[in-house]
């Protein structure tokens, strides 16, 4: 291709993920990411085909199917291939980065067995750490869309209601957290009744992104019963600016871990969804973990299989995400990392954190493959900004 | 008015619901309701205000916030008192009631403190039957917006995963419920980082709908440890064709029942938001249950601000529903009436119930005042149609 592509860069010709991007004059256009430029995908196609990326929205790409995604990623590659279609080029500096699809419904799963065995052991002490329905299914809640936003988006801390004592007080969380996880951004809208195979995955899921699903440990821990979190996660989940086509990815899916007791046949899969994703997470210019999406018990396949398998459809632009990504070397979260707080960490600047302090900054990254091979996310990136304390501060009349 | 509206229409002149139809041509359109007649929006409005309801649809009108509201019924008001607008009417019968607006994030609260004492008790028998954050906020869970369904739609019985014995199966769920609910859909948005005032609630809400979480009990209880509902409700929630605006619901405002403890201030109201709306449920041409909405422990007023009490926005067209609503006299749902199964419903035929079977009809209503004063909600109506058990029965290749 004619354009440069830095060395170690996660968007190499192998890549060429999706997002929007705002320019200088404020005008919106949905673009593909190779090296540190962005190229407009109406710029690639020709005439009526532009009308897919109309209002610099991805959206009706993303439904327009498998079809349609192998054809312009094909015209993309032609595209940067021609020396004759060189021209100045867009610099990634030169724009920001925007949420890159509208979220239709936001689904969590909790598909780690070290991250479901790790908060069992943690929050249930000698008690069976995985619940009865962990091996038969991929367990999962609804989150909240509306708060899904870019990398970069600052990250308020939340106030909430927690008990002190005999009390019950409003506070700012005080155990503030980040779990590292994937989303998969659904494409083509399945038909109401008609259950997904896990097989035909790729049918449906049009892109992976990386994903940071904040959350506060203590407003969660006193909601959530007995109907699962809500305020403790719905303030802010941050994804990359980067959708990585699943086309980009296949040459990094893998066999998962075996499940043991064997799956529904619902869930069962003949092909490898596992995907040997590296992953980490920096916090305050330290690297915490770095642990592999390849062991999560449950694949995306699986998870999208059950999502619909009580005739629910899902529509072109639901997002559903791993849950926090551990693995049985590195954990994905603070706290299996402090293990609640018992044991903090110790950051290269000498400083400790159990859980994350105002002006911390959390990076997310995440890759599979190497050079000219080498597919990646970029970052997900925040920074916690102080709480708000004031009673109903900002709101109109006081 | 010139418009006839039949003794004992929940559709009054002092009502004047909005909702979205599809006549004969297949053309949707936006209208008010009046009596067995629909009104076209657009022809009640002058020169531009018509783009409010482009493309048949409510959704920018619901964004537009309160002085649009006020300003549109006064006009419809007048349009409907002035006989020299008279005209052909479209009568009901002769179109299709649509999902009225484009659902955001749902959520549903679980706001009556019998319908929580009642589960309680009999899913944790020995037990206190409310959990210990109950009093202190409204507990919460988002649900699945894209099974978010208009009134009619048939109600497929799910399959899901349940224990049999040592062993977990698929099957079809033998535990089908409904939930008689209010819904409350968000006009305005909100600012994020802004918690809402519970006393401005009216700035945000734009009107409500009867609503009915059908529930699998069977398929929830398994599944739902420890992050809540999922596939045991996502399948299908259905609402009435009919928002009932807020401000035809004014006169029925009243003092909701007294909180102990104290709420925190957030969720403090000087203003009385509780809706005294009779409700009832037919099952089978039976009337099974009446309860009346104005002993909702928590306001949908307190519901918002909760929402938003941790830097999350609402955006126009949330959905937030109350739970069921069941109060001293009157439970609003099977697992209550039959006390999970052991003391089944008589109906009017003779037959028994403990749980829904295939060919059951259910039929919501709900309404204030009476004559011409009466505001109410029609019909949330539903079929229980026989399982799909193949599996994957329809999907491509087998």
């Amino acid at each position: 291709v004619w354009v440069p592509v830095p060395e170690g860069s996660d968007f190499t010709p192998a890549n060429l993920p999706y997002g929007v991007v705002r320019d200088a004059s404020g005008r919106r256009t949905a673009v593909a990411r190779i090296g540190d430029h962005v190229v407009a995908l109406a710029d690639v196609l020709a005439g009526d085909d532009r009308s897919l990326f109309a209002h610099g929205s991805l959206d009706a790409f993303i439904a327009a199917g498998p079809a349609r995604w192998r054809e312009v990623r094909a015209r993309l590659f032609e595209h940067l291939a021609d020396g004759r279609n060189e021209r100045p080029l867009t610099a990634i500096s030169d724009v920001e980065p925007l949420l890159p699809f509208t979220v239709a419904d936001y689904t969590d799963f909790y598909a780690s067995i070290e991250h479901a065995t790790n908060l069992g052991r943690i929050l249930r002490p000698g008690s069976p750490p995985l619940l009865p329905n962990w091996r038969h299914l991929p367990v999962a809640y609804h989150g909240r869309a509306g708060t899904v936003a870019v990398s970069g988006t600052p990250v308020r801390r939340p106030c909430g209601l927690v008990p002190r004592g005999a009390d019950v007080e409003r506070a700012p969380t005080r155990m503030l957290d980040f779990e590292l996880e994937l989303g998969f951004v659904v494409g083509a809208a399945s038909v109401p009744g008609r259950p997904v195979r896990p097989d035909d995955a790729d049918r449906q899921v049009f892109g992976v992104v990386l994903l940071n699903d904040w959350s506060a440990r203590d407003i969660q821990a006193f909601e959530y019963q007995p109907l699962g979190p809500f305020l403790g996660k719905s303030f802010l989940t941050s994804i990359s600016p980067w959708i990585v086509p699943l086309g980009a990815l296949a040459p990094f899916l893998t066999e998962p871990p075996p499940q043991e007791p064997e799956p529904d046949p619902f869930l069962r899969a003949h092909r490898p969804w596992a995907l040997d994703l590296s992953l980490e997470v920096e916090l305050c210019a330290t690297i915490v973990t770095r642990p592999n999406a390849r062991h999560l018990y449950w694949t995306f396949a699986q998870q999208l299989a059950h999502l619909t398998s009580n005739g629910a459809p899902v529509r072109s632009g639901d997002l559903f995400a791993t849950g926090t990504v551990s693995d049985p070397y590195a954990a994905g979260s603070m706290i299996e990392l402090t293990w609640r707080g018992e044991r903090p960490l110790t950051l290269a600047d000498g400083t400790t954190r159990t859980w994350l302090h105002d002006g911390d900054e959390v990076v997310l990254r995440g890759h599979a493959g190497d050079g000219p091979a080498r597919v990646g996310f970029g970052e997900v990136r925040g920074g916690v900004v102080r709480a708000k304390l004031g009673a109903h501060e900002g709101t109109s009349g006081t």
